[in-house]
């Protein structure tokens, strides 16, 4: 089964927005548009984009309209997604070179900077002036979120509370916003969009838990990079808090830093996967989805509809 | 002669704006309030805000609505001064230590991140669709003239076309635009904003070519970095393209290279200084000055429109 099939009506509109997205980073400098056509053609799945579509269809939707949105969202989440690479150092990305590999950080930076830009361009189009507001401070709080990850990498004795929210502020709200953006552009009613947000944003909480976990349990082939990355960069994800309740996993974990020999990373992981820390967490994504799923209750029934609880229902299952 | 004494009848609301920027940048993450606060009490002329409040004046006036797009476009030239400082890997700015060097690059990319979205947040309060398409397309323009900067350093074979291309997208646009949506924000007529917005770009044009005039001319104190410095990093300005129609000069600045020794540097500004191309230069900047001041010709006198003038005619004489 594959991600795709669960929307596979909306595909020539999905198409649509795929042509407008390089027609979005096309620019007349060479160097900027090579380097935005790098990332862009490294694919991905476009999540926040069909969420967009499917939620600007509970209302009027209009495709011209809503692909701006569409647009938009994939964008920022683009931009982000390049910045993230500067952080990290990272050289791969979807399986290919990353900007700042094959340029360097700078180029990366304002890469960056430029899709951001381009994105705000897009949302211009649909012309609601709380749709402006919605999606800064979403951006905001992404920054703000990026910059607390920044701070609590390798703090072993961070809570919980400080991993939710972080995935929040770096996953869950820009997929709410997506879904919220999208009732925005189809003008669904205020209790739709509502709706929409918070089931975009158990969703994103869902999904992300979902990838703290792959990055444990999947192999370097499915994920584009090698496993446990995020614990070597000390990116303290939802396993790692439960792992860390047995005070021997603990104490290795504790050593876990940049330069640490694959093997060892390597052993780490194997003691992780010995203890109940992937089960909880799943559990923990699955309720996020259970209260996803809630959402949509008292949305008419559609096909759109029945597509967002398909995809929830596949994030919940998704194996890499 | 100081420049706030050209427009000390809006010292109140200059001092409203300021009180907002540090409202703006607040935040809950240390850090990043940190960072934020350090650029923003490095201080810098406002001239931006400035220019908002002044076109404002020419409509309907009123400073919590307008100090929004102040605070928005002073926001977004602070990130961008985060984003350059990366770029150039500088560790003064205004006189004190930049985010990344007291820092690092990713701290300061992310506080740019932030600021540039603190920005677009500002700029939804002024509730007027065609205000963010005009600051998008704007921050579009920027970050292609960034990109297009890191392209062309020390490619001592461009023409000044490139550099006039390159300083309208870094400089100008944007104080074009503090301009135009100073008068949108007081909802000026749309001649009105067109002028401003013309006789922005021009005062931003002679502006920056001051600028690169008194990056030869100022000793290191006036400057709060060491003269010649944009030369040093490869980027060729105005004087530059002059000096360098002298043969001998031509061969001696093509020499230079990031790790040049300060006294071979200095050499060669003095001999650039021994041409005319500082007194070129100059002419070229009090041009476009005149084209600003042609632009003020239609708009009803007021104080504003005295205080716009009298900027335009205090750049052209600023020594530092």
């Amino acid at each position: 089964m594959k991600l795709t099939m669960l929307y596979s009506f909306l595909k020539a509109d999905i198409e649509e927005v795929e042509k407008e997205l390089s027609q979005a980073i096309h620019s007349d400098t060479e160097l900027l548009k090579d380097a935005s056509l790098h990332l862009l053609q490294a694919g991905g799945k476009r999540i926040r984009p069909v969420f967009v579509l499917l939620a600007a269809k509970t209302g009027q939707y209009d495709i011209h309209r809503v692909k701006n949105a569409a647009v938009a969202l994939e964008l920022i989440h683009m931009a982000s997604l390049v910045h993230d690479d500067v952080i990290d150092n990272a050289d791969m990305r979807r399986g290919r070179t990353t900007i700042q590999a094959e340029w360097n950080n700078q180029i990366a930076m304002y890469t960056g900077d430029y899709m951001f830009a381009r994105a705000l361009n897009y949302m211009t189009v649909i012309q609601n002036p709380s749709a402006h507001k919605i999606l800064s401070d979403a951006i905001v709080e992404l920054c703000i979120g990026e910059i607390a990850q920044i701070q609590d990498k390798y703090r072993f004795n961070q809570s919980t509370r400080d991993y939710f929210r972080r995935i929040k502020r770096k996953t869950a709200l820009l997929i709410a916003v997506s879904c919220q953006l999208g009732a925005v552009a189809g003008n669904a009613s205020a209790d739709i969009q509502r709706r929409l947000y918070r089931f975009g944003y158990y969703v994103g909480m869902a999904y992300q838990i979902t990838d703290d976990i792959l990055d444990f349990t999947s192999t370097e082939k499915e994920l584009g990079k090698p496993a446990g990355g995020d614990l070597l960069q000390g990116n303290i994800t939802l396993p790692v808090f439960y792992a860390m309740e047995n005070p021997e996993i603990s104490s290795r974990i504790k050593k876990v830093h940049e330069e640490m020999p694959g093997e060892d990373l390597k052993q780490i992981i194997d003691d992780i996967l010995k203890t109940d820390a992937i089960k909880r967490s799943s559990a923990i994504s699955q309720r996020y989805l259970r209260k996803a799923l809630d959402q949509l209750d008292e949305i008419p029934q559609s096909k759109a509809k029945k597509s967002l609880r398909d995809i929830a229902l596949f994030i919940g299952k998704r194996k890499y």
